[in-house]
């Protein structure tokens, strides 16, 4: 007997995010990932409801009207958004959602979703993060030394998430990602129907 | 990269604490199980150091006057404690500590051991404790009415822990303790060091 929870997993580009939790949700049928919209052309390959929902800028901008994203930005003059309703609708269904957003988009996240799970995914060391980088064979020599940059800023916030994965180990991160989710979805505070549950069958045991 | 965590486990009398941490213990060589000090006697197949560090009432007194115990108590006639430098030493060498302590005890600890993580493990309900104890071969008829009684004043307790797992299925329990420890394990309050590294490796590669 468990609680879903709403899981935000941040960290520098390149730290190894998306591998860890394609595994992750490989693994475990209980989670889903929180698929953001945006306003942005589809690319190739793309799957409406499942990459992105790709919604015009209209829809996007009566949405923020509405109130409907927990968090949304303009990234290079398009509109990226995190839905509320659909992390909510899988939370009632009685799945945990995984958000994998920037650390500036995580720290808006934090302000308007008090009960999520914050996740920062750090490189064992810069040095390492820079030898990743020089490997991914689309990466020019520009691009990296501005995501080094930004890698080190984003570093810098570690302190305000909850938990800190350092990617030494693809299969220790990914289990330590694993014992995050379980963990909190047993958190007493989460569980608080089923303590009253016990609450109550004690009392009517007592009078019966 | 995570740290050593002190874990407190309690819960009512026959709800399968005992075999929840064995089987825990099996798999997880990172963690050890905290051994108390007593001065009752020695029961055949105990072993020292292992079952219980069995001393005297004079090396038990001592022990408290030099606060040397995280908690203490007399039950029927005989003084049992926990040592606090076990534990210490234990997280010194990196490894994560349990501890099997009845409810008043996790109460007692909670207040001079602040970092501990406290699980409260319950039944599935009332009623299947009674079904538990009952198969139990050694528990007469009073004896099962008297720890109902105190599992039921147990329960009112749940809220005072961090963590709740409900024993339903085993190896779900069994899986849940360990996600708990590894969670706890990985709490950026715990890694404040890697944190700072972090934060020097990035100033020392700025100003090189």
């Amino acid at each position: 007997m468990t609680k879903p929870v709403f899981v935000v997993i941040s960290g520098p580009s390149g730290v190894g995010k998306t591998t860890i939790i394609k595994a992750l949700l490989s693994r475990r049928k209980d989670v889903i990932f929180s698929v953001s919209c945006t306003t942005r052309p589809k690319r190739p390959g793309e799957v409406h409801g499942r990459d992105y929902f790709f919604i015009t800028k209209d829809e996007f901008e009566s949405m923020i009207e509405r109130g409907e994203f927990l968090e949304w930005a303009e990234v290079h003059g398009h509109l990226y958004g995190t839905p509320r309703k659909f992390i909510e609708n899988a939370m009632n269904e009685g799945k945990s959602v995984l958000l994998d957003i920037d650390v500036q988009g995580a720290m808006r996240v934090m302000k308007t979703f008090k009960d999520g799970v914050f996740i920062f995914i750090a490189p064992p060391s810069v040095q390492a993060l820079v030898g990743r980088l020089k490997k991914r064979k689309t990466e020019t020599g520009e691009s990296i030394k501005r995501r080094l940059k930004d890698a080190k800023w984003e570093l810098s916030f570690i302190d305000r998430f909850q938990y800190l994965i350092i990617n030494e180990e693809l299969d220790e991160a990914i289990y330590e990602l694993d014992s995050i989710i379980t963990a909190e979805e047993t958190k007493v505070t989460r569980l608080l129907d089923e303590v009253e549950r016990y609450k109550k069958e004690v009392l009517e045991s007592e009078s019966g």
